[in-house]
């Protein structure tokens, strides 16, 4: 097309094809910048979720030691799996999830809403930083940092270059991911949408952590928190498992393009393989002709360089 | 001081010597610029509110229709109210609100979270697009759409070009602001949070508005809400009223310099004369210091040109 290549990580295929056809097709079409709203999921999505999302890592450490204070906690999950490195547990906690049921997710829950009870909202994002600045991923010999795929964090600078917003609309907490959105992924904190722990107000101005779930940011609640804070229906909309089903369902207009991508994880040697908990967006992705994004024939790299 | 006056609408006095000492000491301490954001209070701060908040009418209007059509809710507060034409009621329901006692609120709450029950997200803010671009305020004389006031559009304008991003966070429902904030404030939708009813999403790409209020957006709920959607707090925040104290109280940082605006509704020639329900703020804003804004004394002038 005698233009440089924005997407250099990306394979030529029907992925890479029906992307720039979406983005071409905005820019000719003129839609009107403040429409052109893209949402992404950041786990598996944006960011390597395996052996379990990086947000687990950072809250197991925290039960690990909390455990490792209170001999009482040892006995009971999560903090028997985290102090013992149950990884499978842990595992299966998050697969059932995807599967339906909720039993294991909602134990991992409560561990996870109390492991930073009564901490300053401040003071956790100045902890989850830390972390994420930190922390190594623990299969890939890579830092946490290093984990974003480098494809898509191509095409969220493309999408940019092209008047698009990008915003994150994440499983995993909002407050957890602010610290590092900007620096990996170009996404502003207030671009960034997830789960959220309640927080209370006391006189005086401070904001403190409960031990309580406040909403689980996926499955149908993502196009309502879209709704809610962008005020706008996605034109493009990036996800990899059934939790972000509706949201992809979501972004569609009457008049105006749009795109509904699927990361699809079969590239055992470079990433990881596997389809739990994807079942049923991939079924829905055959059926409304959506597009799948195979990591391995679509991504020509995964990683960028460590 | 030899520039230009960027608020012509404010008289001279201790509330613009307050706003332009903040913004130029922001700018000469290099703020972040992503760091400078201000929130403000939209009814009774950026536009009138009496004799009752402007989505009260727009409710009103609804009900009284639905009442119309059904003789059943023609003696159950509030569709009896509106079907009345009874402001007083409604007024002590606001009222008894601010002043800590919710009975009538709950009431009030409960109605106006049924009148567009069953309405699609979208079509709610094309209504109230609708109501808003063609209402008249029942006393001034003058559309809804110039009932903002006009020194506090010129200090939005006067914070965006200082490099400040500014945000509505109301009491009212964000979706009912959404359709007029860009026009009347300049703030995009994306910016603008509100009280909020729950939608439910359905499989196929709808949300629909039921008949219960998710949150509402006033009191210590505002930095929550802040802090969810904007990740910081705010350098200056604007209110006038009890519910607005809380958001006021949250625009402190030990190391930046903060505003805190208490709108004071003195003014009954030009506009209203209250102080129902801003008692505990007014109280606050005298101990702490924060700047309470006279619309008899500091505001030049109220209203823009009809």
């Amino acid at each position: 097309m005698g233009r440089q290549d924005q997407l250099p990580s990306w394979n030529d295929g029907a992925a890479k094809a029906a992307i720039v056809e979406f983005v071409e097709r905005t820019v000719s079409d003129a839609v009107p910048v403040e429409e052109r709203v893209a949402t992404f999921d950041a786990d598996g999505t944006l960011w390597c979720e395996q052996p379990l999302p990086v947000e687990a890592d950072f809250i197991l450490r925290r039960l690990a030691e909390l455990a490792a204070a209170d001999p009482k906690l040892r006995d009971r999950q999560p903090w028997k799996a985290a102090y013992e490195h149950d990884n499978k547990w842990l595992g299966r906690a998050i697969t059932e999830h995807y599967a339906g049921d909720d039993t294991k997710a909602k134990v991992l829950l409560g561990g996870v809403a109390s492991a930073f009870a009564g901490i300053g909202a401040e003071e956790f994002v100045s902890k989850s930083g830390s972390f994420l600045r930190s922390a190594q991923h623990p299969t890939l010999g890579r830092a946490y940092l290093e984990t974003a795929y480098l494809p898509m964090v191509e095409l969220l600078g493309y999408l940019e270059a092209n008047g698009f917003t990008n915003h994150i609309v994440s499983g995993s907490g909002g407050d957890f991911m602010r610290p590092i959105s900007e620096q990996m992924f170009g996404i502003p904190i207030e671009r960034v949408t997830g789960s959220a722990t309640v927080l209370e107000y006391a006189s005086g101005g401070t904001l403190t952590r409960k031990a309580k779930l406040g909403f689980l940011d996926d499955g149908p609640r993502k196009p309502i928190e879209i709704w809610s804070r962008i005020g706008r229906r996605p034109l493009l909309a990036g996800g990899n498992s059934n939790g972000d089903l509706p949201m992809l369902e979501f972004a569609q207009h009457p008049e105006r393009p749009s795109l509904r991508l699927l990361v699809l994880h079969d590239d055992a040697d470079r990433e990881f393989a596997y389809t739990s908990g994807a079942d049923k967006a991939l079924a829905e992705a055959g059926k409304s002709g959506w597009t799948v994004v195979s990591m391995r024939d679509d991504f020509a790299t995964v990683f960028g360089e460590r």
